[in-house]
Order: C-alpha cells, then sequence, then structure tokens
C-alpha cells in the first residue's frame, strides 16, 4: 500500500507560503468553531524515524491557540504506566470537549514497537487492532474527531537525513545506535505497518498516509487533510459511519441469568457469621500477599441500593487487607471537568496497578443506573454503554491478566424503608439518610428495570456480577469476602 | 533524644480495645467536623523499618470514612518525579479542603535515605529541613492541620521483628539485603534522624515521637495525639504559632528597582527588528537543543497589561523551539477543583522536567494581581504570597539546577485604548476584546500600584524581573527572545 504513492513536488514554489499562510488562518479558525461547538479532536502523527514528525508539529501547532490544544510527545512507558494496561496512559490523554490533542507518536508505534520483538506479531498484532479499534471508536461515538497520520519516505531517504543529523553536532547525538537498528530492519517493518494500517483505517478514525520526502508537499498535504476533515465537521457535514472495522466477538452475556434475592436460602446467625468471617479474614490477608508479590491487580465493584450496606461490607472485606496495596475510589456524581471527557476516563485513572486492589464504591455502571434513570444522558448513551462497558472491562482483564469482581448488594423494599427510618432516628446516623434517598426510593421501579437490564447485559464470563443478598448484612459480609477470595484464587 | 523515651506497657489490658473503639469513634466524628470546616489535614507516619507504620495505617484508615481521605505510600520516585524537585511529588499529593492525607512515610524518609549516600549530609540535610519547613509552614498558613509521628524501637527489637518476618513465608521476601543493612547501620542514623526530627519539630507542623515496642501502646498514643490536636482544631483553639523553624534568609529583592516603561530608548525599524529576530533564533534553537540534552529546565512567565502582546509574543520566541521540547501553560481563573488546594499547586504541578521550558501565559502572580485587586483573596493573603512565591522560585532553581525568566510586558494607558479599539473594529479580533477588559481598564490605577509593589517585592537575584518596553511590539519580541537566550546561556 505505501509503495503505490508517487514522490509529488509541489509544483509552484512561489505558491507554497501563500498557501500554508491560508490554510494556517483557516486552521486557527477552525478550531475556534471547534471549541464553541464542544468538539474534542485528536491528531495523530506517526511515520518512520526522521520522517519529519517533528517538523509537522512544529508547523501546525503555530497555527494553534495555545489556550486550546495540547501536544503528547509519547515515549516509552513510564514504570507506572508499564503497570497498567496498555491504553490506559492515552485514555488519560485524550483531550476534553473543545479541544485539540496532537500527538507525535501514539498507541501505534507503541504496539508495534512492543510487540515487533515477539514472535506471532500477526496475531498479536491484531488483538492490539482490535483494542485500538474499540478506543477510537467509543471516543468517536462520544463526539471525538480522529485524524490520523503516516508520514512516508523510502529506505533511502532515511538513510540520508540520518546521516545528515550525524553530520551536525546538534542532533548527531539523536542518533542511536537503536535507530540504526531499525533503520537497517525497514523492510520486515514496512509488511508489519502496512498490515497495521489496514486493520485500523476505520471510517471513524481514518488514516491519511503522506509522502514526506518533500517537506512542503507533505506539510501541504497534511494541512489540507486537517483543514479538510475539521470543515466538514465544522458544517455538520460529519460523514455517515458505515466502515466499521471488524470487531472482535464481545464476551457474552452468561446463559445462566443472575438471580436477584435479597434474602440468603437460610438464616444466619450473627455468631456463625462472625465466626466465619475472623477464619476468612487471615486467608484473605494471604491472598492478599500473593496478589501484591506476583503483581496482579483487583478491581472490585460495588453497587446496591441505598442504605444496602455499601459502606459496611468495603470496611469489612478491607479488615484484613494491607492498607499500601488497596484502595477505596469513593464515586459520586462527575464534576465538571469530569464531564468534559468521555464518561469512563474518570474511571479508567482509577484502574489499579500490578498488585493494587481498587474498590469502587460505586462505579462506571452509574452511566446505566442513576445516569439512565435520571436522564442525565440520552437513550443512546446509554444503550451504547453496555456494550462499551464490556469492551472496557475486557480489555482491563485481558492487558494487565487481573481480574473484576462487581457486587449488587440486592434488599428489600422493605427493609430500605427500614433502614431510613433507622438512620433518621438516630443522632449519629442522621447523617447517612438525604432528601435524595428519599426521593430514589420513589422511583424504586425504573431502577429496578435498569437493575435487571445491567444485570442481564453485563454479566459476562470474564467479569460476572454477583448478587449479594444483603437483607442479613452479616451473611452478606461473609458473601462478598468468599467471592473476593474465590477470584482472587483464580488470578494466581 | 529519641533514648529519653521510657518503654511503657498499657496497664489494663482489658480496657485496650474499650479505649480504642472511643477514638477511632472520635476521630471519625471529627473527620466529619474537619469536613464540614473546611480543613484540610496531612498526618504523617514515619519510623524505623519493622516499626509498624503499615500496621499504624492499617488501624487509623478503620476509623475514616474512605470518601474523605487519600493514602499516600511514599516510595522511591519515579523517573518523572526525579526529574522535578524534591518536594513537587508532595506538593501534588496535599489534601483538598476538607480531606485528609495520610501519609506512610513521606518527604522525611526520602530526604533522609537520598541524602545519607553522600558526604557532609549534615550541611545538606540543613538545606532539605530549611525547604521543609517552608513547604509546611506554607500550607500550614493555608489552613492546613500537620502532624507528624516518628516511631521509635530500638536496634535489638528491629532484629528481633525481621527475623520474625523472615521466618513467615508470606513476608519472609519483604525482607531484602537493602533491609538489614540499613540495620547494621541504625547507630549511624540515630543522629541523623534526631538532627532532622529537631530542626523540623515546629509549632505548624510538630513531631511526636511514639515508642512503639509495645503495639498496643503506640496505637493508643497515636490516636490521642490525633485526637487531641483535631479536636483542637475543631473548636477553633488553633495555637497561636510562637516557635518558627529558623529560616534560611531569602534572597533579597536586587538593589536596583526595576524600572518601568512602555517605550525603548530609541525606535526600531519593523526591518531591523525582524532581522535580528531571524539571525536570533537560530541560535535559540542551538541552546534549546543544549537545555534539552544538558537536561536543564527552564521557565518563562509572562505577566503583562492586556492587549500588551503576550500572545504574539510567545509564539515568536517559541517559532524556533523545538515543539517537543516546551509547552505553554494557559492560565486563567482557577476551576473548583483548583481552589480546593493551596493557589501555588496548580502552578507547581505544570512545573518543567530537565530539559524542558514552560511557558506560563499568566503565571502564580495573578495572587498579587488580580486577585489582590479584585478582593479575590484577603490582604494577609496577598501580602504573605510575595515571600511565598519568592521561596517557591528559590526552591525550583536550587532544585532543579534551572532557571526562571519573568517578564512584565508594559504598555502606556493611551496605547492599550489604541489596541483595543483596533481590535474591536476588526472582525478577525473582536473576539479577543471583552467587557472584562474595559472593565480591567477603568481600574488602572489599582494595578499599577500592584504592579509596583509585585517588581519591588520579588524581584530576586535568582529570579529577576524583566521589565519589556512592549509599545513597540518589534522591539518587545527581540527583547524577550534576547532575555531568555541570555538566561539559557548562564544556565549551561
Amino acid at each position: 500500500m505505501l509503495e503505490k504513492y508517487d514522490l509529488k513536488k509541489t509544483a509552484d514554489e512561489g505558491a507554497y507560503e501563500k498557501t500554508l499562510e491560508s490554510y494556517k488562518e483557516r486552521l486557527n479558525i477552525l478550531q475556534r468553531t471547534l471549541r464553541d461547538q464542544n468538539v474534542p479532536t485528536i491528531i495523530v502523527i506517526e511515520g518512520w524515524n526522521a520522517s519529519g514528525i517533528t517538523m509537522s508539529i512544529h508547523e501546525i501547532v503555530q497555527a494553534l491557540d495555545p489556550r486550546g490544544f495540547a501536544l503528547h510527545a509519547i515515549e516509552k512507558p513510564t514504570e507506572e504506566e508499564r503497570a497498567r494496561p496498555f491504553l490506559w496512559r492515552f485514555w488519560l490523554r485524550t483531550p476534553p470537549r473543545g479541544k485539540i490533542a496532537l500527538f507525535a507518536r501514539s498507541w501505534y508505534s507503541r504496539a508495534i514497537s512492543e510487540e515487533m520483538q515477539k514472535h506471532a506479531w500477526e496475531k498479536s498484532l491484531a488483538g492490539r487492532a482490535d483494542r485500538i479499534n474499540n478506543f477510537e471508536r467509543q471516543l468517536y461515538d462520544d463526539g471525538t474527531v480522529i485524524l490520523k497520520f503516516f508520514l512516508h519516505i523510502t529506505k533511502e531517504e532515511q538513510k540520508q537525513r540520518l546521516e545528515e543529523r550525524e553530520r551536525n553536532p546538534l542532533t548527531a547525538w539523536l542518533v542511536t545506535p537503536a535507530i540504526w537498528n531499525i533503520h537497517r530492519h525497514y523492510e520486515d517493518t514496512l509488511p508489519i505497518i502496512e498490515h497495521f494500517i489496514t486493520r485500523t483505517d476505520t471510517d471513524y478514525a481514518p488514516w491519511t498516509i503522506i509522502e514526506a520526502t518533500d517537506r512542503k508537499y507533505a506539510i501541504v498535504k497534511l494541512y489540507a487533510t486537517i483543514v479538510k476533515a475539521l470543515d466538514k465537521q465544522a458544517e455538520g457535514l460529519k460523514e455517515v459511519k458505515q466502515k466499521r472495522a471488524k470487531q472482535k466477538e464481545l464476551s457474552r452475556p452468561r446463559k445462566n441469568p443472575v438471580k436477584r434475592r435479597s434474602s440468603p436460602d437460610r438464616k444466619f446467625s450473627k455468631d456463625e457469621c462472625q465466626e466465619a468471617l475472623g477464619s476468612l479474614q487471615i486467608e484473605m490477608l494471604e491472598l492478599h500477599y500473593l496478589l501484591y508479590k506476583r503483581k496482579i491487580p483487583l478491581m472490585i465493584a460495588y453497587e446496591g441500593w441505598d442504605a444496602a450496606g455499601k459502606g459496611g461490607n468495603i470496611t469489612r472485606v478491607t479488615r484484613y487487607m494491607n492498607p499500601l496495596g488497596y484502595y477505596v475510589v469513593p464515586v459520586s456524581a462527575p464534576t465538571e471537568h469530569e464531564k468534559q471527557y468521555h464518561y469512563l476516563r474518570r474511571f479508567i485513572k482509577h484502574f489499579p496497578m500490578g498488585g493494587d486492589i481498587a474498590i469502587f464504591d460505586r462505579s462506571w455502571y452509574g452511566r446505566v443506573l442513576v445516569e439512565r434513570v435520571e436522564n442525565y444522558c440520552s437513550e443512546p448513551e446509554w444503550q451504547r454503554a453496555y456494550g462499551e462497558i464490556n469492551e472496557m472491562e475486557e480489555d482491563f482483564v485481558n492487558s494487565s491478566g487481573g481480574g473484576i469482581v462487581k457486587f449488587w448488594l440486592e434488599i428489600s423494599k422493605e427493609e430500605q424503608l427500614r433502614r431510613f427510618q433507622q438512620r433518621a432516628n438516630d443522632p449519629l446516623k442522621v447523617y447517612k439518610i438525604t432528601d435524595e434517598d428519599w426521593r430514589n426510593r420513589e422511583r424504586w421501579d425504573l431502577y429496578d428495570k435498569a437493575v435487571d437490564a445491567m444485570l442481564a447485559r453485563t454479566s459476562t464470563d470474564i467479569a460476572p456480577w454477583t448478587v449479594i443478598e444483603s437483607d442479613d448484612k452479616w451473611y452478606a459480609r461473609v458473601k462478598a469476602l468468599k467471592t473476593v477470595m474465590t477470584t482472587a484464587q483464580k488470578l494466581l
């Protein structure tokens, strides 16, 4: 594919400056228009070493208002980033609404350079391509414009440029042996890049190949493509998405539907449960040590009715964990800042590193519970969310080797009323009950329906839901701890 | 100092559980009270290896609502953190208003472990102690409660505990050769720790030594101290600060006062200036390469009257910088989130790594300009800010080896009016002029006074102000670029 492009020369050298100037002006205006339209934009510049990535960024940056863009030069991941799923650091770098994120190299070069050492790169890269397509599609569905460029030069041209840089004392030290080594493997890399570009060239995030031998031609084509695409966006002529990259089949919901009950089969005495907890907690401590030592991450998401006992349950489950190895992420309504991003980003940010246990006190399932019921998002948005969440969870498990435990704490409507009244009458607990709790209770049936849909559509093999019968809070604590331990054991 | 404490036993073993339970309840209530009072709290737990830091954290955490605290386990700095000033990562971990930050180890163990390898630790640690005192005092002045604990055990006790851990397969792998090595140097470390604790034991951030041989005693003393201190805070009985740690003398403002003028001595033609710019920009590119290669950071802060030409000036100065080696930080009013922290934190967050140039389009000087004039902060707050800013800049320069360039872009009141009118009449520039600009102009005299005070009180030897006579925008660009280059040359 890359070979089919001829190297073209800009016909009229004199017209170059003028053309460029008018593109810059146009891009500057488009930046303001998209800001006013709240559209986030991602521009990815990839290419061979010495193909002019930095120079291209330099040219684009000159057209932009610094208040409205961020430049991300992607290098090797830091230790912290390496301890997280592959796409984690790119999720954190997605632009807020109305802003532009420019990537000098991206998830693509990282995927290719990390996979090329391995055998069977074709299969491995295919997995990465699927995950990248999901990532880009999710951003696109959220309104992000994504433009991707590959700067192409021949091996001979690359050699000349590297030699030129070596002759200049200012740049000589940048041309390392590693870069020459990659140069020598140009022919081996070419088919991998072609394959990867083909698999990730989608309507929602298209690639443009830039023939970069003639720098002026490259810049003009880059600008022309960007301006044309953003013009379309600004005029609301967003193309209809048809060509979707082939998606890996998502792990299907389990055949046995998740049963919702608020009471366990038989009664348990408090003493019985406390004794069980006591012995389990020692085992839990051991499991936690092993997870920590083997750098396996674990996520625990707590959802449930108001007053179902999430707080107390978390306290018991964590009592015998090492406090340096777990953390609780309390989730409430998104802040103004968080609302500027894709709704999943604020959760992905808190994903655990290898060895850590992240406990979410409420979670990303808010999208299909409170946000659905209270109309904080549109129906297409929460309908889409089931698949997006399944993808996100699958990506986490597959790329980190970790596990996800999801608890739905079920109580009966009568039990909730009893607990609300108890709280209202206890001066030490009255702060726990708010008007909002009573309002939510009035919408019990709507929430009930949302919970059913959530359990049916997001209980997957890799991240199944566990319903905790919580009318009996002691039983609930034992069951939660046991479930966490069973999952942890499977991961070891 | 550490030896003078006897090991005490809790008299009544049976009363222990009861005492602890009541402390936990009290701390839980205090957490809510301080949340309502918007008071941030820092609790630092330091101590010998195996002295029980994790266990202490575990106990405290059980009393707290997870929504209101964050636990920071401080280990070796990451690559990114190492590329920044020593206190940078701790600034980012300070708690927002109403929340608690718990530190399992902190800036103290890092300072000691990093310095102990070097010769002349006494002098070196003294410098660290001064900087830490400044850090803690600035947080205290902003309303933060700071409590610091050192868990003390004897060398013999430490040996027994390490051996005990080695016998347990779950913990054996944690007792590394490095830990035994530190154990062997217990006697050498003791005076260093004593010295450091003495120098940083202040009224605004006091130390409490916890005799940690008897674990129950240690926990009770820890809780008792925390609850007592927070009780005082909650009741508004905050102690009067008298005992201030001896501060290093701050770099004094320069004797030559900074002269403010809006026009240069002689007229410059546009052609003359553009030519100068052209040749300087090549040199600038070279300097930038060297800064980058030698990992020297540089900060450039732009302040100036509205319409003084900050944007255009930044564009020219950066035109020949490598876009991957600089970034522009646009500063506007703090967000709700940013307001929850010390006002300097949002700037410190963007401090450059070694090799980067950070350009602030408006800066931390907003505290003594717009925030002073518009009464967004109180007079004691902005009065305090001059010293705080000098300390912050000094800390950056001393700990990073980098430089700070500060520009005040001066224009005359008449020139500003001319530019406002020009903008208002140009359809492509009208978006640049807002009602707020006109309102600010009405307060010219108030701003004028604030600028004078700022230049007089914060132009220091290590971070002097440069006034840019900006009535002539071409001259202004040349002078700014020249100033940046002079500073960069001195740093190489």
